[in-house]
């Protein structure tokens, strides 16, 4: 190898001098360390901090076309609210297809290929199965602790009605609900910040390949699977779906690597799944696990959400194993529940969430345009609650940052919702007499008449997804209109509060809940208007305000149609549903953005769109790239990889074959011919484990095999620590048997079109704009990318150049 | 501009020679044509025919890793069966960003992008609508026709019983049948051989990037719809739901282009969608309102389908118009359907295919060990009957060639077809009392008693539909085991010969109705076995056994599921239904490939699967690519032009900035520098237009517009009718307007699996490798890469690489 190295080295010496490097002088640059020194200072401000992109010319023409204009990219201000944040770094969703990797492939037989494949079908199944145990373990808490606190609730407010003294099982529920939205809130404020929310927007962004710190860490599941029971618990207006989610991608993450670093232990299994990609792929199968078991629908939802929220390259292999994952954890899910239930073997239960079979109601032509007009209130009621929900996300960015007044927040919107709860079956007499069809859980008869029982109280003391189930399947006359009126505004809100607050809590059942009570206030009304029309079944209209409501917040149709029919059991409302959801999609997608986004986009986490901002065909690659560069030679001094690192947060540096800096490095258009790519993370590890040589023309000594890199990640030695004599500083590290040899490149003419799509088709981290002659221009990176933006709001496009700023916080 | 590029191009002129090409006394090269006469003529045979690519040397090692060796490619020899046929061309799915598009671009306005967008839907509501006319169409000329036909033959039945004439109505029978037979292959075999078979692998190919030449005219939409409806008629063992993913590809690939070139009618719209790109989104679009019609299920399998069968980028956007396709698909059928059975508005009818709802049965877990047992079985069955289909296949191939043998094979086939289920009808006396549950159509007495029927009799004189529902609801006593498996064995050799004759089929119905067919005998076993228990079903095992044969042969699993389960209405059963499917897939899959991929192997069509050959890490790029290259300069004679495009067959030319050729071709490594790709659509449209220029520094007039290039898609002028004067023939052509100025490119020492992977991620048609100086050293295209496969059976992988052959006949 050696010699052949050499020759390759001599060959390129010989050659002469190419490029259009601006001073040809500095021929023969040798190897001496201290010309490094001074330049990689220079250069500290790059690609991936905040100044470092070279801002597009005023008028961003193409010198070879004077007649064309391109789109030109409004320049936010730097705020808190419009900022890219800069903390986020990407997964390397690349196979490195390095030198040892090679010689690793090259040992492969067919067999163990085999053997490997084999291996994902059974970490998959466990992945289902452990998903699905979290599922029934937060399931029957949940079950059993809400039946003892609303039955102890039940018992002082029947005996106190008569009593009168109502304000003690008031201050009773509002210290229950109070402790545990406490309990909730501080598991994660003081707990594992990064549990707090649904869960989905982060597991997205993970998937869309940014790497969200302690995102699949053991403690984030353990508090986002005890915060959501107690958030529940609280009586909060928050649903146990999304968090779900989380914790199957969490699950997925932590089993597929056969090891875990926050309890120290390596099975030494599964080695060869740890990496990015690998990982990727398990995590977008437990994230599915996690639908399939909240929502007991495998085939739709587990899959279809997974890659309608998820994965952007569609692979064949990869869906049945999604496939699979989801069919496991549906079917565990089934068989715990329906043995804790007593029913050993009936496989009856089919989700955490079943709002119960609807009989098959056909729909008649007529009703199409309800169903529209339901969309359309859907989508307007969707982009008032995001856009609310956006105002106090803003506030409390602002005003609440400190622990305890996050755990305040929460402790003031428990009371409140517990408060008005309370004021609203005090005040509000809906009796309803006590039938044998509709199974109200904890009947509270309140000023009603003996057999009678408060209508309000039984939407209120009673988890969410009961009063979903009660609203799709009670009879016509349970709920009276304005009770549900009332109801519904004053969910709507709350939901719209609760959400964000520093607690482990899901979007879906509020969405539901509040749209259940004005789809049936609807059907209500025309069940009035028909006086009793078939069709006109107040239930099916609590189903389809329900989906218009979850359309216009979360606008993610495709999935959502599939749950709700397979949560329903539902299949002839299903054009109705589409249609509904459709609407509702258009409607708020004219407004502003769905809830996940609005959470990602305020977090400043740079999530790549599906597609290019329109019309940037005139945008080069050359005017968004960063500029200068960072590179390194092929061997490269010590001391200049440690400065080099020392010096920058990049983590990727292109490998060139020759240096041609001249003075002014502004003015520089070409940092040397390109070799390869290394990243910092492999610099940290070499730098550790130390494969130095004396000689500048390469080591001779066998590469560090890939294993040796695999046992580090994904967290890398902190090379702070590490020490090096004066004689390490001073020797060589030569980076080709490491380096990726075929990084993927752009020309610098290259469209931002061209180039986002192969940056997101091939989920990219680094993509390296080179000229005419292969020699290194730019860079581009996930950041680069995600600033250039086009707000799609009110039928008009704002194109608009995100700024990089400080830290952020996850949503 | 003209200005710009003569400085540019003195600007290189000036620079040093670089690069590693063998000689560098060849520097200025003048633009002397006579020079380019014959070295275009000595490179006649390169890439794209047959001799083009270098092979891989003897032993496929990396030169700078001695120790590593890559896998082997075991060569082929050329042979009729496993030839990638070089008769297909690649689709254009990148977009050519070259300087008239770009031209384009600048002058939209958002107000353009949004009405574009917006029109996009419209024609995929247009879409939708007429797939679901044309399903309805012959769903109802189906079914009417087949009331008269057995209508008939029940009449001369029941008459010729008593008066022992049988004979009579066998002839009838015969006739009839073959009549139908005779049309329906006569109108495939003579009118048009690409409507021949289910179509699916056409289009699956199609929206892989393969143009099939014909896919998509009127007259095969036509051929398509009236031979399905034909051989149905004509009793075969065939579907008519296969065929309409083919039509709706059809309508969708019509529709979208505003114009009619079979009618020779242009309405001017939609202009902007003609190019590859944008017809294939729509085309996704119509395969899944073909499916929606076909299943009336237009969540899962429309979309589902689509995916999981064709596109392999997954776009949300594209997905949700694909999904509105569905919808409105689904919804017209509906509509129309109920219309016409007289309940307008009661939108009940839910597709062509309709099994019937199934009652809620619950399964237990003590049936799962018999689904998957059922899982094996049907992937078993599966397997053999995809192998025997190869076999006749192959024999079809060989030796039934001409015209009047296809129409004579389905003579004898459909003559088959009638004479055993008339035999069986006659010998087997399987009596059942006339019930009023089981409507059966046209129940036939026969030998029976009176207030009895032929229940074999019920199976033959129907549509295969019908006895599916039949199979699947008929009372546990109905069907008598002997004459169940007596009708599986015939129906499935019948099918299995019937796939691949030259009329238009599916093959859905048939694998359906020959596992409902196993499935309801082990039903009844068990049914015996339990003496009657509730869960041993026989009709929901014979849903279980019709999923597991279709499963086995077509291992469309994920789509699969959800078409039965819309289909039948259960949802309970789906975790059943998925866990038979995957373990079909997975047994059928360790023989051999579905019967689609088979198909495609069989015609020599160059798909790419979903993932490059496992352990090609080591094999690089320079091994694969064709070369010698044929390049064009920016300026270029328009002489040579001419002789290019005569002498090759090659479909896209790298633009280079210079020459740099030396004496001996073989040796040459480098092409010169790379600046572009032009298409040989392209040049033909330019020949074709002369926007040529006396002086060879490039053009100043202004360049043709895009809207000239789109008037011809899809069909460019055949050039040799284009006539040019000698003083044309000397003049120039600048193709810096027209050329792709940023080609997709692979270093030369890039994996095949990077390779690959870039290839098929971005749907491309050329890919230009490029050595360390940017400059071409050569071509890969889709049939470079559809050469080498992995094939996986029975545990051990084959690698092989197949020839490039002559013509391919579609399958």
């Amino acid at each position: 190898m050696d010699t052949e190295t050499q020759t390759l080295l001599n060959d390129q010496h010989s050659k002469p001098k190419q490029g259009l490097s601006l001073t040809n002088a500095e021929n023969g640059v040798s190897f001496d360390p201290s010309q490094f020194q001074p330049r990689v200072r220079d250069r500290h401000i790059s690609y991936g901090s905040i100044n470092g992109a070279v801002p597009l010319p005023e008028n961003n023409r193409d010198p070879e076309m004077p007649g064309q204009q391109a789109v030109v990219f409004r320049r936010l201000p730097q705020g808190m609210l419009s900022t890219l944040s800069s903390e986020f770094e990407s997964l390397d969703y690349e196979l490195c297809e390095n030198k040892i990797f090679k010689e690793e492939e090259s040992k492969k037989s067919p067999g163990s290929i085999t053997k490997q494949n084999a291996t994902r079908w059974v970490v998959v199944f466990f992945i289902g199965v452990c998903t699905a145990l979290i599922a029934c373990t937060i399931d029957i808490c949940v079950v059993e602790m809400t039946k003892i606190k609303y039955g102890f609730l039940k018992k002082y407010i029947e005996k106190c009605v008569k009593e009168n003294c109502l304000y003690i099982p008031y201050l009773q529920w509002l210290g229950i609900s109070c402790g545990f939205a406490i309990l909730a809130s501080v598991l994660v404020t003081y707990g594992e910040p990064v549990a707090a929310g649904s869960g989905i927007p982060l597991v997205k962004c993970y998937l869309n390949g940014i790497n969200v710190h302690r995102l699949h860490r053991l403690k984030t599941l353990f508090v986002k699977a005890a915060g959501v029971t107690c958030s529940v618990l609280g009586g909060l207006a928050v649903g146990k779906e999304g968090p779900m989610v989380h914790s199957g991608a969490a699950v997925a993450a932590g089993l597929s690597q056969g090891k875990s670093t926050s309890l120290g232990f390596d099975f030494g299994i599964l080695k060869a799944f740890r990496c990015d990609q690998e990982k990727r792929d398990f995590v977008t199968g437990g994230a599915a696990a996690g639908v399939a078991a909240a929502f007991g629908a495998p085939i739709g939802s587990g899959v279809l959400f997974s890659l309608e929220e998820g994965s952007s390259f569609w692979n064949q292999n990869i869906t049945w194993r999604i496939f699979f994952c989801s069919m496991v954890s549906a079917f565990t899910l089934n068989v715990v529940l329906s043995t804790y239930h007593g029913q050993l073997g009936i496989l009856a239960y089919d989700g955490l969430l079943n709002f119960g079979k609807f009989p098959d109601i056909p729909f008649a032509l007529l009703e199409l345009p309800i169903f529209i007009a339901m969309g359309i209130i859907g989508g307007l009621a969707g982009a008032l609650f995001n856009q609310m929900n956006y105002h106090i996300s803003v506030f409390r960015r602002r005003f609440i940052l400190s622990r305890w007044a996050k755990v305040l927040e929460v402790i003031v919107v428990c009371s409140v919702t517990v408060s008005v709860g309370f004021i609203m079956i005090y005040f509000v007499d809906d009796c309803k007499p006590l039938g044998a069809k509709d199974a109200v859980e904890f009947p509270i008869q309140m000023f009603c008449e003996d057999g009678q029982f408060n209508a309000v109280a039984a939407m209120w003391l009673q988890t969410p997804e009961a009063s979903v189930r009660a609203l799709f399947h009670d009879q016509p006359g349970t709920h009276n209109p304005l009770s549900v009126g009332l109801f519904f505004i004053t969910y709507f809100f709350l939901a719209c509060w609760t959400y964000g607050l520093s607690i482990s809590s899901g979007i879906f059942i509020p969405a539901l809940l509040s749209g259940a009570a004005w789809g049936r206030l609807v059907g209500l009304g025309l069940y009035r208007l028909t006086q009793g029309a078939a069709w006109a079944d107040p239930g099916k209209y609590a189903l389809i305000g329900a989906a218009s409501q979850l359309g216009g917040i979360a606008r993610v149709t495709l999935s959502l149609a599939v749950i709700l029919i397979e949560t329903t059991g539902n299949l002839s409302l299903g054009l109705g549903l589409m249609l509904t959801l459709l609407t509702a999609k258009f409607v708020g997608d004219f407004f502003n953005a769905g809830i996940y986004d609005m959470n990602v986009q305020l977090a400043g986490l740079p999530m790549l769109p599906w597609s290019a901002p329109p019309m940037c065909h005139g945008t080069q690659a050359q005017y968004i790239m960063s500029k200068p560069v960072v590179v390194l030679k092929e061997v490269e001094r010590v001391s200049t990889v440690i400065s080099v690192l020392e010096d920058t947060r990049h983590q990727g540096f292109p490998v060139i074959f020759e240096d041609r800096f001249s003075g002014s490095q502004a003015k520089q258009t070409s940092f040397g011919v390109l070799r390869g790519l290394i990243l910092r993370s492999q610099l940290k590890i070499l730098l550790k484990e130390k494969p130095f040589c004396s000689s500048p023309t390469g080591s001779t000594r066998p590469p560090i095999p890939l294993e040796t890199f695999r046992m580090y990640y994904p967290r890398y030695p902190a090379f702070e620590d590490i020490h090096f004599t004066e004689e390490e500083r001073a020797s060589y590290l030569d980076l080709r048997p490491y380096m990726n040899p075929t990084p993927y490149t752009v020309p610098k003419h290259a469209s931002l079109h061209r180039t986002f799509q192969l940056f997101r088709a091939l989920g990219l981290r680094h993509l390296i704009v080179t000229d005419d002659n292969n020699e290194v221009a730019g860079m581009i990176t996930r950041k680069t990318l995600a600033r250039y933006r086009a707000r799609i709001c009110c039928g008009a496009i704002d194109f608009v150049e995100l700024p990089l700023g400080g830290h952020g916080v996850p949503p």
